[in-house]
């Protein structure tokens, strides 16, 4: 299904999940290689900075896992090819002693959805062909000691540079976000942003067993 | 009217435009202090890069002027204070020999959002009390010799730092794009992206006479 009355807010291009593969431990990664479409299920760690006014900043580390829905590449030959990808699920939990176990899921108003191409600015270091890989996610953090699930409104933007494979597992990754991203409170979405994530890094892992995905 | 239907993908908080007066040139910018809610019709000039795969990358040179609805202050004193502000209208244009001129004005099914607050990370070099000013904004890009209206479906985040009045008239600002934010052809929107913003930097002008605002 490409069109989904659901996403009110499109953040990319609808990626075609009918009938593609769900891709579990034991797929290969292949470097400089194009598979054919399929979908994702991986491992995620990352690690979070909120800033809540009033209350403090607070450094969080999360653990889970994401189901990304690759799109057919489109060119056979890793030096030109394009693959979209949209993010159908995720699942992240975190703790932190001041704001308790904070859940992390997908908010399913949002298209989360992004791409892997070449990039326009190759970096020196990188490879020749290494790509670049970009995610706009829209979110819920679910965080039971302030009573709250904030999400957010602009879409975190999730980077990984010198992309050899398809998926990136193992790559560090970064959320660009430029000194605050407003949370707001799902409750109250009109009302001042509740909190601000100030900071994001994350590392995609790898392909994992069924039975670790809830 | 804050709910408006149009708007499908909010980027922001909505701010009441009903019964905010118009400024124009002639009004005061005062440092340091928090003014009342109102319209700012603001000059703006903007550097842009587009990246149009199979065709080439272009820098265009744009001028024209903006609309902000500015909040009521949530405090009177400058320290503390936060505004919320919505980019109303956008009207830009700039010549490009390749693409053409190329007009640019707001994406009507976004509402594009912003708010100036204390940073949580202040820069060197700023003052104890500069605020931090961000927007959310979604854009049309016609460029006719292309024969498409482009659009973005992630928002161009637009920042100036180190605001010292508000509205920050005068200030400079960037769009904070990490390598690529992709554009789609408003006709064949699923399709793949037609071209890529790859950098802005913009100034924010002063306030315009009335008859500069089309």
């Amino acid at each position: 299904m490409i069109t989904n009355p659901e996403k009110t807010t499109v953040y990319g291009r609808p990626v075609q999940t009918d009938g593609v593969p769900n891709l579990y431990e034991g797929t290969q990664v292949v470097r400089w290689a194009t598979p054919e479409a399929g979908i994702d299920n991986l491992g995620i760690h990352s690690w979070d900075t909120f800033a809540i006014p009033g209350v403090g900043e607070f450094d969080v580390e999360f653990d889970g896992y994401v189901r990304v829905v690759r799109s057919e590449p489109t060119e056979n030959e890793w030096a030109d090819a394009e693959v979209y990808t949209n993010l159908i699920e995720m699942k992240m939990t975190g703790t932190s002693e001041e704001l308790g176990t904070i859940t992390v899921t997908l908010n399913p108003t949002c298209l989360s959805a992004g791409q892997i191409r070449n990039p326009f600015d190759p970096y020196a270091g990188e490879g020749p062909s290494a790509k670049a890989c970009r995610m706009a996610v829209g979110c819920l953090f679910d965080i039971p000691k302030l009573g709250k699930t904030l999400f957010n409104k602009e879409p975190v933007i999730l980077t990984i540079d010198d992309v050899r494979s398809i998926p990136p597992a193992g790559a560090p990754g970064k959320g660009q976000i430029y000194r605050m991203l407003p949370l707001h409170d799902l409750k109250n979405p009109d009302a001042e942003p509740v909190g601000y994530l100030t900071s994001l890094r994350f590392n995609m892992g790898g392909y994992l067993a069924p039975e670790k995905i809830a």
